[in-house]
């Protein structure tokens, strides 16, 4: 199966010289064809260059399409996401406006405690249906790969259920999908005052069981202030290894906690949140193979800080960046709206931006060999944008989607 | 012709007793009829009610529309807009990221007085084009009225030529639109250092021709430090008292500068922007008939601070909100946007930013009699949502379209 797409005003963030990600500097170039074409066979992409170097070989296919003016660019890799879950918690949110308490909230329903109660009762096929549903928004707004969390199951039983509907996620959807667990996202109501029990269990139970039924590609630990401790997370990571799971780390959210340089030291792929990052973090994560990543997202929707990535990129780290959608801190999957925050929010150039949100991100989720950018050989994951200016205009229009139509393994996808 | 809307989940801002608008405390209360049916009659509302009232003789209809479990409300009204220019301007954002100074943006290119230069030399043709194509985004998004500003003119010929696109808009779309003329934008290059003789231009040529020829409904004039003073701004809005045109001002975006004293003074519909509103501003407001009408996307985008929405409705002030889609400082037509950032930078709870962007905005484009609200005789524009658990629903989720179904003057209205 060979197609084409014929008549792109430009095809944003080609790569010659496939490389794993782009790091300081490096972020703000982004290599373009103007008036290009992309050829597409089973599934994988086969060349690309100025629609004038077409020969007429290579323009007999299968399937033309015509990009009409629009732009192409590799799909987003959403690398941090808590997608499958059972119900919104807008009724929380507006608790909170209103100055309840945290206590107050639980009581009432809300809070992480509470989403794990409905998801330990809610049966598997309706945290597929509904994650699904939130794939296909995904996919409309341009996601091409996205990871998912567990960790509003907080049992061993109702987290290998959160990585069974991950798992058929995987197999019933065209998107690229990677899981991690994160049995060790809070300390469920049963486990007060007995942490370290809990922790335990996450070692003795939980990542075996995950890792020998082969439901999980990565463990995530909520390493911070009021959440899981340096040793504790050193635990939990040193288990994983045994296991062949790499490490991503929630960290430094809240403190400068220790997070960021635990995830050095256990070589974690990501450390994500990251508001909290002083010199020493830094320093910890220059000469790593640590991707930070920052959820600009969660950091609008709770009104708090954001991370200092202007001062990351210019000390020569590189960025990735991911939508955390997930009902409690940032209930959207608009990465086009990431792009708009990174600009706003971070001072980063729209280049940065895009490489943030595709080849770092797929970094960030161990795919950049396969996606993340326009190169031979890679995943044929795209989107044909509307008529649009310039790519700038992708963060600069914020709050409009700027996607026309969808690419993923070279097919043409719909979504609702 | 009549249209029945059934099967409505929850029919949201329904008034049995219309008022002008919602002040202070009212603004939390949101009446809503849960199972509901809407009856269209020529255009207006006829009735509502709970499915279960609904007689058989109301039922008879020539178009019975299904809301399947959907939402309905009163459609947004945007009364604040310049949704009439040429060109994007995204690469002067990118400059501003980089830190390059006001001089050296103007001179690639930026800036409102470049904005002025393609206006001029834009066709009408091309800039009803444009605006067309915008107000379909703004259809799609749920909005059912728009007020327009001229002021990218700043010349009598290319501020009428704005004006006679904005009565174009009007002819033509089923939107309700407001024009106002707002030559007082900023001082033109050929005017600087002589700013009083440009005053002079607008009251003696710009205010009357723009009377004379039907074209305005509104005056506005940028009240603030740096541009207009207050009693340049007081000469501007006597002439155009004389004409029977009633002001809108730009105030207190940039200082505390006198702008909503003098809004109250000239009996404004509404003083907008607000970002810099102490106690005495909040004092002349009470009591008075001008609307203070916030932009959170303007203050999201330029990343600065955020106007005291919470002490303001605390105060007894009724508020309104608009998108101030805008070229150069927010350039997203996206009203339900504008409800998540009311929740987020404002704290306003989901009923008070429902009543901000639908009554009070009504209000302040002087159409709440009509519009605003689901009442029995008002115009029937409105949307139904995409299946959604509750209106608070519609702030939390943001970045995602829950928009299914629009209808103006009562009739289903499609948009690209």
């Amino acid at each position: 199966m060979r197609t084409i797409i014929k008549n792109i005003a430009e095809l944003v963030n080609v790569e010659h010289r496939p490389k794993p990600r782009a790091m300081g500097k490096e972020m703000a170039s982004l290599e373009t064809v103007k008036d290009a074409y992309l050829l597409v066979e089973d599934g994988k992409i086969a060349a690309f260059g100025p629609m004038g170097g077409l020969d007429e070989e290579d323009g007999r296919c299968d399937l033309e399409v015509d990009a009409r003016g629009g732009m192409v660019l590799p799909s987003f890799c959403d690398s941090h996401t808590h997608l499958v879950y059972a119900g919104s918690r807008e009724i929380e949110y507006c608790d909170k406006i209103r100055g309840l308490s945290y206590e107050e909230i639980a009581r009432r329903g809300g809070g992480i405690l509470n989403s794990a109660k409905r998801v330990q009762e809610a049966s598997e096929d309706d945290l597929y249906r509904d994650a699904m549903r939130r794939l296909g928004q995904m996919i409309g707004f341009g996601s091409g790969a996205v990871e998912i969390k567990s960790g509003y199951g907080m049992t061993v039983e109702a987290e290998m259920k959160m990585l069974r509907v991950i798992r058929r996620l995987k197999e019933s959807s065209p998107l690229t999908i990677k899981a991690t667990l994160l049995g060790a996202h809070g300390v469920p109501m049963e486990y007060r005052g007995r942490q370290g029990e809990y922790v335990d269990m996450v070692v003795r139970d939980m990542i075996p069981r995950a890792a020998q039924e082969g439901l999980a590609d990565f463990v995530d630990v909520f390493c911070d202030e009021g959440f899981f401790t340096v040793e504790e997370t050193d635990r939990m990571l040193d288990a994983a290894a045994k296991y062949g799971l790499r490490a991503k780390i929630h960290a430094n959210e809240l403190a400068c906690s220790g997070g960021i340089q635990c995830a050095v030291r256990h070589n974690a792929l990501s450390c994500d949140h990251l508001e909290f990052t002083g010199d020493a973090e830094i320093e910890a994560l220059l000469g790593s193979e640590t991707m930070p990543t920052v959820l600009p997202g969660a950091a609008f929707f709770l009104n708090m800080r954001h991370a200092p990535v202007r001062k990351m990129i210019d000390a020569g780290l590189g960025v990735a960046m991911a939508s955390d959608c997930n009902p409690g801190s940032s209930p959207s999957p608009n990465m086009q709206l990431i792009l708009s925050m990174a600009c706003i929010n971070y001072r980063m150039l729209p280049e940065e931006a895009i490489n943030a949100v595709t080849l770092n991100s797929a970094y960030a989720m161990g795919v950049s060999n396969t996606l993340g950018t326009i190169a031979v050989g890679k995943t044929a994951n795209f989107y044909i944008t509307k008529p649009i200016p310039s790519y700038e205009y992708l963060p600069y229009a914020y709050g409009e989607n700027k996607v026309s139509r969808v690419f993923l393994n070279g097919r043409e996808t719909t979504w609702q």
